[in-house]
C-alpha cells in the first residue's frame, strides 16, 4: 500500500468547535481551566481555528442559566488567551441568527483577539445573515455563513441561498449537516454544489459535520477530497447529541506535516475521560434513529435523558414513524 | 434534497457476520437463545446472509475455552435454524488457513444447512487459502475468498493474489480491513482494484469493515458505491475490538424496498443493550490508535483490559511509536 491515503492539500485548515457545539450539551458551563486546556490542545496540535462559543443574547438566554461561552464576553476570551494569543491559531466565534444581538456584542477586531465571526442561520433567515455578514466583515472580521439544517432546505432554495451568500463579503459558507444524515455521496454532490457558487467568487467551503450514523469523519474527508477546505471538528467529537467529527481522527489524515495527535490524546485523557463522566454525547443508537428520519436530534436527546426511555430504540422508532405519517 | 441518497443496486447482498466476528470478543460463548434472536432478526430485517460462526480446529482451539460457534458442528447449526431454515437468508461459516481441519469439518452442502463457506487467510496462507477454496465448491458451497490484514500488504502482493484467487472457484472476495485504518480514498482504490480482477471473472467484491476509525459503514457504503456488491455487517458492530459496521446502518442506506430495521432495533434493545454490560466492543480511542499506527489491534485490547492501562492515551501512543521507531 502506498504510505498517505490522506488529504494532502495545503489549503485545507481545521476549526475546533469543541467549545461552541459541545457547550450545547451542557449549557456552556465549561471551567476556564478546561477551556485552556482545550486552547492550548489545539495549539499544540496545529489547529488553524479555535471556536471559543457563541456571542449570543443575554436577554434570550438568561446568564443565570448559562455558562459564559454562550455569550463570550470580550473578558472572557482575554480570560483564555491573555495578552497576546498565540498567533499561530486563529480564534472564532459564532453568533446565531434571531438569537444574537450581533450589532452592540461583535465589537471592532481591532478590540477583541477574535479574527473570525460565523454566521449560523435556519433557510428563513437568509436577510439577517447577510446582514450579520456585512456587519461583521465591516468590523474587520473574516467571515463564514453556515447555513443549518441543510438536509431539509429544498435543493431549489439551497441554490438560491447560495446564489445570495455568494454575493456578500463572507470568507466561507459551510455545508452544515445539524441533523447527521447526510450520506457520503450527498456530501460529495452538496460539496460540489457549493463549491460551484463559492469557488467564482474567491469564496472557501466548509464542513460541518454531525455523528448520528458515524459519519461524521467520513463526510468531512469526502467534502474535503471534493475541494471544502473549512473543516469543524471537536475534541472526542464532543457537540451536541451525537457530536461532530473528532479532531483526533481528522487531523491524522490531513497534510502529515501540518498537525501532530499526541497533544490532542494527553487532553482527551486528562480533560475528556473525566468530562464523559458527567455529560453524554457521541453515535448512541438513537441519533442514528433521528438521522433516519432527517429530523432533529431533540427526540433522541428526550429520549436518552430518563432511564425509563433510554435505549427503547422501538419506542422511538414508532414514536418517529407516527410523526412522520402525521405530516 | 433529492428523497433518496444511498445504494441502489439490486446485486448488492448484506452478510450479517454478528455471530462469528462478535464471537472474538468472548470466545464464542454466545447462548443458543443469543444466536437464535440473531438470526430471527436478520430474516425479518431481510438481510441476505448470516455468518453464524467458524468452523475451526478443536485441537488449537480446546472446546472447554471456546464456545460452539468457534467449531459450528451441524448439530449446533441445525440448534438454530431447525430443520427447514427460512429460504430468504443464506448460511455461512468462515474457515481459517492454518486453524481449521476444513478437510473433515466441512461436509457436503447436502448434508449441512450452510449455504455458503468463507475463506479467510493472511498474503502468506494463498496456497491452502486456493486448496481451501476448491474443496469448498467442490462440496457444494457458494465460497468467498477474505484476504485479511489488506493494508499491510504490499501493492504488489495485493495484485499476486487476486489474480490467482479470481483464477479459482470462488465466488466472491472480500476487502478485509482487520486493522480498520483504510481510509475513504484508499478504501475505493482498493474496490476498483479487486473489481479490475474479478469482475472479467464474474466474481463478486465484498467489504468487510472495521470501525476503529468510525469509517466501518462509509468503507462499506463507499465500496458498494464503486460496485462492490457483498457487505458485511453487524448487529450494533458487534466485532472484535472496535467492531464492524452497524446493521442497523447500513440497511438503512441500501435498497429501501429490500430491508426493513425495526427488527433490527428490537433485536439490539432486547439482547445488545444487556450483552454491553458483560462484553465491551466499539470505536473506543484506543482501536483509533492502532489503526493510526496501521497495526492489529491487540495492544488496544489489552490496554482496555486493565483498568491501569484503560483512557492511557499517550502511554498507547508512545508505546506504538516506540514500537514502530524500532523496527
Amino acid at each position: 500500500m502506498k504510505p498517505f491515503w490522506g488529504i494532502k492539500d495545503q489549503r485545507v485548515k481545521t476549526l475546533d468547535c469543541t467549545i461552541r457545539d459541545g457547550g450545547l450539551v451542557n449549557d456552556h458551563y465549561f471551567s476556564l481551566e478546561f477551556v485552556r486546556a482545550v486552547y492550548r490542545a489545539n495549539v499544540a496540535a496545529g489547529v488553524d481555528y479555535m471556536e471559543i462559543g457563541y456571542k449570543n443574547s443575554d436577554r434570550l438566554f438568561p446568564r443565570d442559566q448559562n455558562g459564559p461561552w454562550k455569550y463570550c464576553d470580550e473578558s472572557d476570551l482575554r480570560a483564555v488567551v491573555g495578552d497576546s494569543p498565540d498567533p499561530s491559531m486563529k480564534l472564532a466565534c459564532m453568533i446565531d441568527a434571531a438569537k444574537s444581538d450581533w450589532k452592540t456584542s461583535v465589537v471592532p477586531k481591532s478590540e477583541s483577539p477574535l479574527s473570525t465571526i460565523r454566521v449560523a442561520f435556519y433557510e428563513y433567515q437568509l436577510d439577517e445573515a447577510v446582514e450579520m455578514i456585512e456587519d461583521a466583515h465591516n468590523k474587520g472580521y473574516e467571515v463564514s455563513a453556515n447555513l443549518m439544517a441543510v438536509t431539509i432546505v429544498p435543493e431549489k432554495r439551497i441554490d438560491e441561498i447560495l446564489e445570495r451568500v455568494c454575493k456578500t463579503s463572507t470568507n466561507a459558507i459551510v455545508i452544515v449537516d445539524s441533523f447527521g444524515s447526510l450520506t457520503p455521496v450527498q456530501t460529495e454532490y452538496l460539496t460540489k454544489k457549493y463549491l460551484s457558487y463559492a469557488e467564482p467568487c474567491g469564496i472557501e467551503v466548509g464542513m460541518h459535520a454531525h455523528n448520528n450514523l458515524q459519519l461524521a469523519f467520513a463526510n468531512t474527508f469526502l467534502a474535503a477530497q471534493c475541494g471544502a477546505t473549512r473543516l469543524d471538528c471537536s475534541l472526542g467529537g464532543l457537540g451536541r447529541g451525537a457530536g461532530n467529527c473528532p479532531s483526533e481522527y481528522l487531523l491524522s489524515v490531513l497534510n502529515p506535516d501540518n498537525y501532530k495527535l499526541r497533544p490532542l490524546y494527553d487532553c482527551l485523557e486528562r480533560e475528556f475521560v473525566p468530562l464523559a463522566q458527567k455529560i453524554e454525547w457521541g453515535p448512541y443508537r438513537e441519533f442514528a434513529l433521528t438521522a433516519q428520519y432527517n429530523v432533529h436530534p431533540r427526540a433522541a436527546i428526550a429520549s436518552r435523558k430518563s432511564p425509563e426511555t433510554r435505549d427503547k430504540y422501538t419506542l422511538l422508532y414508532d414514536k418517529l414513524l407516527e410523526e412522520r405519517e402525521s405530516k
